[in-house]
């Protein structure tokens, strides 16, 4: 009889190599399978059809108590496409598939579907299909994205060559100073009824970063039209340092990320500050900012300084340097990855 | 304040039809969006993508006390593609998206991708990506199946004419009748221990069909060599009426179901007397064959025929009409859909 190996012994990415390792494609139309931000598929001679999916469970993902139904249609949209604006390629089309509670109203998916709506509006998507199935156990949503770009545009994992810089759109943790305020607000909060409200003044920016992120599918635009192909893109999901380790994993390489180059939003570090969390590790496996990494030819930085709203965080190394944090006087962390393990009880 | 409706007064169909009224396609690389099996997004100039996601979900769409890991791989695969085959085109890739509990070993996940990878290999299909998430609340799988063909070869479900032969492929109701064998075997073991096994000579192939169902892709390329394009179709995953209405909704049309037409495998007749059941019930509401229903204009007929292993249950006539099936003393029923409404509790 087989034995018993709990999902916590191998960790997220452990099981994904362990599960998929087996699989091997044999259909010409595929052109990469597993192991990016999205598959890419042939759709004629020289374009191909990118599609990834992601889910969002309730009690995991999101807690209803405090994520208004209109901004979770909002995320899981973003949450969607971004893998698609990862790999270089314009997003266009979406599939929704709910599981579906009776604790939730007609009036709750109305909602959730408005915000949907508003985020397909905004990024120029096309919702085109979905499944709804009755859920027994909260609310279970699933997006598939489906995007277009031409072949050569396409930007893996596993381009980036040592020398290339590391870039990065926006800021980071501002997303999980938002979760964390969340947490705070509905702990204060809890007993006290409606005589308390919470106190959010002053970190607007950080719940909108939380509840209502925008996927950056501006860049995607924006590098083809200065004629840059990245040679490696991920989205940071599960924080800066697991994105820089699966690109370092793809593209068999290192990297250098140095501290003081870290763009941290101010309210994002006078939350922290508050709540004595350093900033750096928010940045570093906090998640969910759904801004674009980017490898780039050191030849290229002129034009990167000249988009204006990139961050040159540091430059790709040979493997056998590994992945590290440089700090200030020069010393150097090992990059540590976070992947989810299975929770054993229900949040409720 | 909102009031609050509840999801069962609209039912399943009439929700989905609320939620997405408001959508609008504005790409142009989206031919068809929600409202068939599959999405259809333009590849080239005369060949499509189709996309289509599906969930199950365990306690709703199984229950693990009795439905073996790698079966249960081999049949979200057949859901996924059967979709993708409804629109007469070829499946080749799929993507999974999977919620873990902690309770789930990775031995289980072994078999379950055993599952997958057999069904794969089977219907020539790759797995090209996926998400991993935990999951409080059981295992919970999406599904997201590709597809290709030309343009000019797909079946919506809009296309049927008046006239128009109403085919398909196999028997029915043999799936929903190995579900109802398993459950009862279940309750006769609760609390039996060790001594006792279940029941089910006679019966491995209606367990075979609830279990491990195969998708008709094997259609796609019967049709083609025949160069028969149905004017729609649709696959049976809610039960014979259902589809039928789908098709009438769609096509703007009524329809003739025969009654002594209705395909019954043996096993299925036998059970459904053992346990008092109609197996016209089991044929009309049962649902999870994954057979194929479509429509061919009359003169098809003899071409339909010598394909050998199809049958003509009826035809589409005037809206007007209605749908309805025919007893054998010419008198009609009206047929009526099932979809799911939320359930209360878990089954657990």
């Amino acid at each position: 009889m087989k034995g018993r190996t709990e999902i916590a012994e191998l960790g997220e990415f452990g099981l994904i190599d362990h599960l998929t390792a087996k699989f091997q494609n044999k259909n010409k139309s595929t052109i990469c399978g597993v192991g990016d931000d999205a598959a890419v598929i042939e759709a004629s001679k020289d374009k191909a059809v990118v599609v990834s999916t992601d889910a969002m469970l309730e009690g995991v993902d999101f807690d209803l108590t405090y994520f208004p139904p209109k901004h979770l249609g909002y995320k899981v949209v973003t949450k969607g496409i971004s893998d698609v604006v990862a790999m270089n390629a314009v997003p266009e089309q979406i599939t929704l598939s709910l599981g579906i509670s009776s604790k939730l109203s007609v009036e709750f998916l109305d909602d959730f579907y408005e915000g949907v709506e508003f985020a397909c509006k905004e990024a120029g998507v096309d919702l085109v299909g979905g499944d709804t199935s009755a859920s027994v156990t909260g609310f279970i949503i699933n997006i598939t994205a489906v995007g277009r770009a031409k072949k050569s545009e396409i930007s893996y994992r596993s381009g980036a060559k040592e020398h290339d810089l590391i870039c990065l759109t926006g800021n980071l943790g501002a997303s999980y100073m938002g979760l964390r305020l969340l947490e705070r607000e509905r702990r204060v909060l809890q007993g006290l009824g409606d005589a308390v409200t919470p106190k959010f003044e002053g970190y607007e920016y950080l719940l909108e970063r939380y509840l209502k992120p925008r996927a950056r599918y501006d860049m995607v635009e924006s590098l083809r039209k200065e004629g840059i192909v990245p040679t490696s893109m991920i989205d940071i999901t599960d924080g800066l340092a697991s994105e820089v380790l699966q690109i370092c994993k793809s593209s068999k390489c290192g990297a250098r990320i140095y501290l003081e180059r870290m763009p941290l939003a101010k309210q994002t570090t006078a939350l922290a500050e508050e709540m004595n969390i350093d900033p750096v590790i928010a940045a570093l496996n906090g998640g969910e900012d759904y801004e674009l990494l980017f490898t780039v030819p050191l030849e290229l930085r002129e034009k990167i300084v000249n988009l204006g709203c990139i961050d040159i965080i540091g430059h790709i190394t040979a493997e056998s340097t590994g992945a590290a944090l440089v700090t200030p006087d020069g010393s150097t962390i090992a990059l540590q990855a976070q992947g989810f393990t299975p929770k054993t009880t229900a949040k409720e």
